[in-house]
Order: C-alpha cells, then structure tokens, then sequence
C-alpha cells in the first residue's frame, strides 16, 4: 500500500500499533493523532501521558514490561518527594521528567504542545509525525458513584475501581484541532484512517470531541477502520470492558461498531470474538499485540481492510 | 553560654558554621538567617542554594565531598534533558529535584518560602531554626567585563570567570525581611548573633540590602561576631578572593572588618592571617572547616569573642 495513514490513537495499545505499522510503511508517512485528554497538570508540572507513551515507545526508550515509561527508569525523586510529605500517587520517574519538566517550561515559554512533541520526537529521532489532537487543554472527567474524578484521579489514583456513569471533556467545545490534523485528515494521500484499539470512551472520545475532527472523518475520502479494543470479550489492558459494563453496553465487536457509528467503514474483529450483529464490513485476525511481529501482523490486517474496503 | 544564636549565612561555608553550632548548643536554639540572592527560576522551577545547602546539611543529607547537594545522588534526568536538547548548564540530581518542584508547586499555590522552608525542616528532622532572608523574590546580578550576569549564570555557567565590576541585588529595595529576621535579632534572648564565613559581597550583602535588616542589626543588644572568610589570604572556596581584588579590596582580614563596619563588633580571624589594620576586637583560630570537628571548634571560637565582647 502506498501513502499516508492516519492512525487515532490513545495510550499503551495504540502506541503498539503505531509501531507495528511503523515496521511495515515509512514512519514519515504515518501520522498519529493522539489523545491529550489524559493531559493533566500535576506539581506544577505538564503531563501528557499518551503523548509521552507513544514517544517512548518510536523512540525505542519504553519500558518493554509495562509498556509506558522508560526502560531502567528510576525513583530517586519519588522517594525524596515522599520523604517531604509530597503528593505521591503519581509516580514520575526520574529520566521521565525531563519531558515534564521541559515541556512545562516550554509552554510557559509560548511554545505550543504540537511544536514541543516534534521537538521531543526529532530529539529521539522518531521519524513518525506525532500530533496532539489539540493545543488547547481537554481534560476528561469522570462521573463516578464516589464523586466527579479527572481522568488521572481516576486511572491511577483510584486504579479504575469507581463505577462510571458519565464521562465529559471539559474544554473541548472551545478546542480547535492541533494543526495538521484536519489536513492529515482530509489530505488527498490519506489511503487509510485507523482508529487503534485504545479505549474508545476515554481515549478516543475526546479526539472526536474536538469540534472540527469528527466532522472531518466523516467526510474523509480515506476509509476509516478500527481494530476492537476488545479481545475474547474482554479489553486487553485496562478498564474498556468494565467500563462498557457500566455504560450498559456488551463488550462485543458490534457495540464498538456502534460506538463509532458514523464515521467508521471496518472493524478488525479479534477471532475469538462473535460477531454477531455486527452490520459493517470487517476482517478476523488475533489482535493481540505481545510482540514486535504481533503488533506489525495486526497493522497489517487493519490496512488491508482498509485497502479492501477503498476500492 | 545560654539564650539564642543567630547566624547570617550563605551556603556551603555557612553550613558548616551552622552545623558546627547546632553541635554546640541546642539547635532549636540557633536561627539561620539565610541569603536568598542566588534563587533563581531554571526551567520553571524555584531554586534556592542557599537554603537547600543548609537543609541538605543540618539533615545529614549533603555530599560530604562537593559540601552542596544530596549524597548518593543521581542523574537520569539531567542525561534524559541533555537527550532533549534541553538547558543543561545547571545540574539538577533526580532526588534534589523534590525540593524544587515541590518548592515550586507550594509557591504557586501561595504558600510563602519561610512557610516552605519550615515545612522542609520539619520533613527531615532539621531542628535548627531556618529563615529565608525575605519571602520576596531578590537577585543577584553581577556588572562584569562580559555584561550583566544573573547570580547562578556567573557562578555556575561561568565559573566565576567574568571579572566582576559592580554587584546589585534586584527587588531588595522592594522586599521585606521574612517573618521572624527582625525579632530573632532584635530578641532579648539573642546573645550572639553570628556573620558565617560566606562570601561578604555575594552571600552576605543580599541579606543586609533587605530593608530593615541592616538597622536591626546596627541596633541590636548582641554582639555580632563575623568569622572572617579570608584563610591565608585566600578564600577556602568559591570566588571571595578574586571578587575583592577585582573590586580593588586586598584579601585581607582588615579589609572584611572594614565592609561589616557599622555592624560589627568582633572579628574571629585565622591563625594564618595577619591582623594589621584590624582595628575592631578580633580572635585568632584556625578556621578551616574540615571536619565536624572543625566546624565546632569554629563555631565555639566565634561565641566565645561574642561572649567576651558582650561583657
């Protein structure tokens, strides 16, 4: 296949097939687009939790067991952090806050997310064109039975434990699209949109949140394909499934289609999930994403999907 | 000797004198007055030497070799900046860190940096009394044949190279002296007040160039007893001795009476030094602080002049 895709991608499970694809298409002609509804500000500091992952992962600096963070991090500030009565229920690594620490300096400078991530992805040599889904600040809230939670407050704090009834992004109506994403969207060269099988409420909501970005997929010449975040009626990782059952929604293939209904035209179902009900075209592979030629199997799948469904 | 101490200090040298004291007398009855001149922002983050050198040494937790910053420290995140292009000509330790991001957020917040400074204390056991020498934000700035040189851009970057022609202490003249300066040295129970061997020009100066400080101390009850930083005619470290030939002072004992005059009432001068032109009552010792030894023996030096005088 030849020309650009668009990958929409959130944390740990889109940042693998990011890479996957990377290993199969020119970096260069990728572009990710990436939540930053997880963004938050924590000791003063600017955090992009999925920015950061995806960064460590093209870099080839991310923590090969955990997924996010760097490999061989250490804790030398947290300890000395506690041992001040400091707020410890984020842990920020030590080599990790150079991007924190750095990025918040450059913001305060004038210095916008968008032109700080190329910065931070040319440093590492990452050749994969990464742009937040917006320079202005979306934070995701959650309704939870103990309480209204920012998404980090949530995810970490609380582990996902709270049972959710509502989730809203504050500040999206007001947010315009980073630059470059309403063009990567439309852009002519565009062959495929994927959507990857990050959490599609928490992660790739907010995305579609951004006035401007849904509208664009759905008038995208480009087909759209999604790879289901869930795998045996499951989520892989974190809390999608749990969620879906809080939200009143089966964890199946059909409600992720639903879900995206609208803007998407594929879904690349997991083969051991039914498909029932599911009324748009789709393909079967193991979207497990373990290793390296996992995750370039499954980027593959997506974009002949996509390449099946473009012509 | 009974009541209190008050000690005016700067970083490393002044520590020492600081610790050697609190060996010598109840630490909760020492009050370390300390220079503030050096704080600068780097990064975003609120920086304070002078303070954090006192901390990290009256909590043990000081690199014994450098005199400053914290034993066993470590630098993935100077090497994780350095990666991104980042500043890199000041060196932050992963754990030292804590304190200033921590400082950082505190400050944002409103909490005043004596209110910090206490907190820290507190943290880490510090039973010495330490006061910053205002809440309001003062800098130095060193005149050289290079220009103008923030403090740290000087000592740090520079090396203390630049010849330095003229030294100015911006907002001094707007700040006020931190809560509890003037009563601990206006205190009937202030029975020596102390200047540390710190640099008169760059360390000590700031602290008399706050409003109000110069004149308590002209008016106070206490004797005030400066340990002379000048050992052999040298400084022990930093730049005090070429700061004062560059400024047309000979390094001298004489000499740092003559800058204290007005305020000082003895001088504790080394055994190495000779004392012509000393025209204000003086005591001789070896002033070399090299071990906890040195730094008590010292420290009984100086209250012991302040003693005789305050007869």
């Amino acid at each position: 296949m030849t020309g650009r895709v668009v990958v929409l991608t959130g944390g740990v499970g889109g940042a693998k097939l990011v890479l996957g694809l990377a290993h199969l298409i020119a970096p260069e002609a990728i572009t990710a687009i990436v939540n930053t509804g997880d963004d938050f500000r924590h000791l003063g500091l600017a955090i992009s939790p999925d920015i950061d992952t995806l960064l460590y992962t093209l870099s080839g600096k991310a923590n090969g067991a955990q997924g996010w963070g760097r490999e061989g991090e250490t804790w030398q500030f947290m300890d000395a952090l506690r041992s001040l009565g400091g707020e410890d229920w984020f842990n920020l690594g030590d080599g990790d806050l150079a991007l924190h620490i750095e990025r918040s300096a450059a913001l305060a400078r004038g210095e916008t997310l968008s032109a700080i991530t190329r910065r931070f992805g040319e440093a590492w040599g990452v050749r994969t064109r990464m742009l937040p889904m917006s320079d202005d600040p979306v934070a995701t809230h959650l309704a939870t039975d103990i309480g209204d939670l920012p998404f980090q407050r949530y995810f970490v704090e609380h582990r996902c434990a709270p049972a959710v009834g509502a989730i809203r992004f504050d500040g999206a109506d007001g947010a315009s699209p980073a630059p470059g994403v309403i063009e990567a969207i439309r852009d002519p060269a565009t062959r495929a949109i994927l959507i990857a099988p990050s959490n599609p409420y928490l992660s790739v909501d907010p995305i579609l949140a951004v006035p401007g970005i849904r509208r664009a997929l759905e008038a995208a010449e480009a087909p759209i394909v999604a790879v289901s975040p869930i795998v045996g009626g499951k989520a892989v990782k974190g809390p999608t499934a749990k969620l879906m059952a809080e939200l009143g929604v089966a964890p199946t293939p059909a409600a992720v289609a639903a879900h995206y209904a609208g803007i998407l035209d594929g879904l690349l179902v997991d083969e051991r999930d039914a498909t029932i009900d599911l009324v748009i075209p789709y393909d079967r592979a193991d979207t497990l994403m373990t290793t390296l030629d996992d995750r370039v199997r499954v980027a593959h799948a997506a974009l002949a999907l996509a390449e099946r469904l473009a012509r």
